[in-house]
């Protein structure tokens, strides 16, 4: 199937577009210990000003299932874009960020559980594409604690 | 890649796993006119306790894409499901539901929006899979509108 053209208003985000896979770290100030995973994230479209994403990682030593997460991204005018990611872990994610020079920094307007899932309150998180290097951050307030640094990876477009 | 064993968890939900083609209709009381499409579903899993979902539509006349969606299915203890849900339209769909005899009932616990979403207030779903048959339909309340069918659906398994 051929890859219909870009929607004029995703231009502001197609650095993003591709495949990417690195590594990263994990840590938390919850019971949690710390952890080095590898990730795969895949932002593509289908011709509509929408961008698809999905992301996994998984163990960097045997390879185990991590997290996954997958949403869409929807560019506003004016440098701004709006994000619904959906978590395995029970969360929907809502956030709105800025765009600007190859740099993505987002902030949740509402993140919402299911009755199961565990209390994740606010997340931040940050995109930088250099070349075909993308660097990402993810901090969140979660089980008590106030906004902390939980994920950084280094990827680089596959 | 070879598919990892399907974990316990999730096979009161077996009956999902995947790729199932077919075709709908919709139909709403706002300013929508009644349409007919295409529908693509896939359910799938890697190992964990929770099944991976996508779909999308297309015209039935001319292929052109119109919705797509993509979350997660997490099994309870005694025949319920909670589902996580994201639209590209900037809406998460957070639903509990039952799951019984091939068939599964699905009202939303909440359904958020970002800024420049259209009101959606609520969605009910069911799926019934009945050998290589799946049927699903889908209503909403939304801008304005009590809950109301949108979308009836009948898929073959691929």
């Amino acid at each position: 199937m051929s890859t219909p053209p870009l929607h004029s208003a995703l231009e502001p985000l197609a650095f993003l577009l591709g495949e990417w896979v690195g590594e990263g770290e994990g840590s938390y100030p919850s019971d949690i210990r710390d952890f080095s995973y590898r990730e795969e994230v895949r932002f593509w479209h289908g011709g509509k000003p929408v961008l698809l994403y999905t992301q996994r990682t998984t163990d960097r030593d045997d390879g185990a299932p991590l997290h996954t997460e997958m949403g869409y991204w929807r560019p506003l005018p004016e440098g701004r874009v709006e994000v619904v990611i959906s978590h395995p872990t029970g969360h929907a994610e809502l956030s709105l960020g800025s765009v600007a020079d190859g740099v993505v920094d987002l902030a949740s307007t509402s993140v919402v559980a299911t009755a199961t899932a565990k209390e994740v309150t606010a997340v931040e998180r940050t995109y930088r594409v250099t070349g075909d290097e993308l660097t990402s951050t993810l901090a969140m307030a979660a089980v008590g604690h106030p906004m902390t640094h939980h994920l950084a990876a280094t990827l680089t477009r596959a």
